[in-house]
């Protein structure tokens, strides 16, 4: 999708400081795209960053926040140029198809979903309820567009679809890593001839 | 759906032991219960229990299996019957209403699912990988039933259905957690729309 804005660091704005947290954030990258389709912990994949908790805490005010600034990174360097010719269903397909360049991305966000729902993790809940509105937003657009080019029917609400089109996605990735012979692509097309006219 | 069964305590087999472990159980599925729509944390759950964390070990092993175990009695007790006539997208329907009676339990689900996909939680990652098989088989049976019937069109795969619609129920329920004015039944009924012949 488009690529959403990075946070400033709260804190390390000196040159050097905003350096280190760059440094920091692209090692933690490296880690999760060498994951393989290994599910590891999260906290695994912290120690292996190599970032002390006194740093984490000075760079990044908590584990939620690094793991927010990865999976905003690395989805923007993934980020799937718009194109007013495919679907909605064809957008959310070939942004999860990226998303498994790096595959502890994808369980990542499911743990940043996760956490948002929690009432204690602000950081998490502002980043995700923030993107389900933008994409549920740009999605709902995509729909207007192919309504209007003839490729999806026009008797369905664009903002319905926006919402079922990004949940079946989501919902897909989950049962993808618990069980590798599903086929993601495969169900969303089959969700694409429904929307077919 | 149809009730899972439920697992015998690992420690505390004594008649006491079993009436205590049933008993933190209990506790715990009514302070989710009382929640309301509240999201908070689930360690702050668990202290609300009052369970301390050596009777946590004793009777669960660990905060893990007193969730998984709670999720599954909750489930069991809120269980949807199963009609021939309903197609599967009015089965996830039902079952996600009777969640919202517990809205503690979406969110418990969510963490559950999260838990699943790390490495170093084989108890959720079992119970959710065998309930997402469970439900595909149950469903896929379902599509079967309501295709026989006419209710479902005829041209689709019972078991890519079937995936699909436990996926969007999933991911609307997060997105619904988030923003609680979207519909997940109205979706959901949309879903249902497009797989009507």
């Amino acid at each position: 999708m488009t690529a959403e804005s990075a946070s400033p660091g709260r804190r390390g704005a000196s040159p050097k400081g905003v350096a280190r947290r760059q440094e920091i954030i692209d090692r933690a990258i490296e880690v999760f795209a060498q994951r393989g389709s290994d599910r590891t912990s999260l906290r695994a994949i912290a120690s292996e960053v190599g970032v002390t908790h006194a740093a984490l805490r000075h760079y990044f005010g908590s584990l939620e926040e690094l793991l927010v600034e990865v999976y905003r990174q690395a989805q923007h360097d993934h980020a799937v140029a718009l194109s007013a010719e495919m679907t909605p269903t064809e957008l959310m397909r070939l942004s999860a198809e990226r998303n498994r360049e790096i595959p502890g991305l994808v369980q990542l966000y499911s743990t940043l979903v996760a956490a948002a729902l929690e009432d204690d993790r602000p950081v998490a809940r502002d980043f995700v309820a923030v993107r389900f509105e933008r994409l549920r937003e740009e999605l709902a657009e995509q729909v207007r567009r192919t309504q209007a080019s003839g490729r999806v029917r026009a008797d369905v609400d664009p903002q319905e679809v926006a919402a079922l089109v990004i949940a079946a996605s989501d919902g897909l990735q989950s049962q993808w890593l618990l069980e590798p012979t599903l086929d993601h692509a495969r169900i969303l097309a089959l969700l694409d001839r429904l929307l077919a006219p």
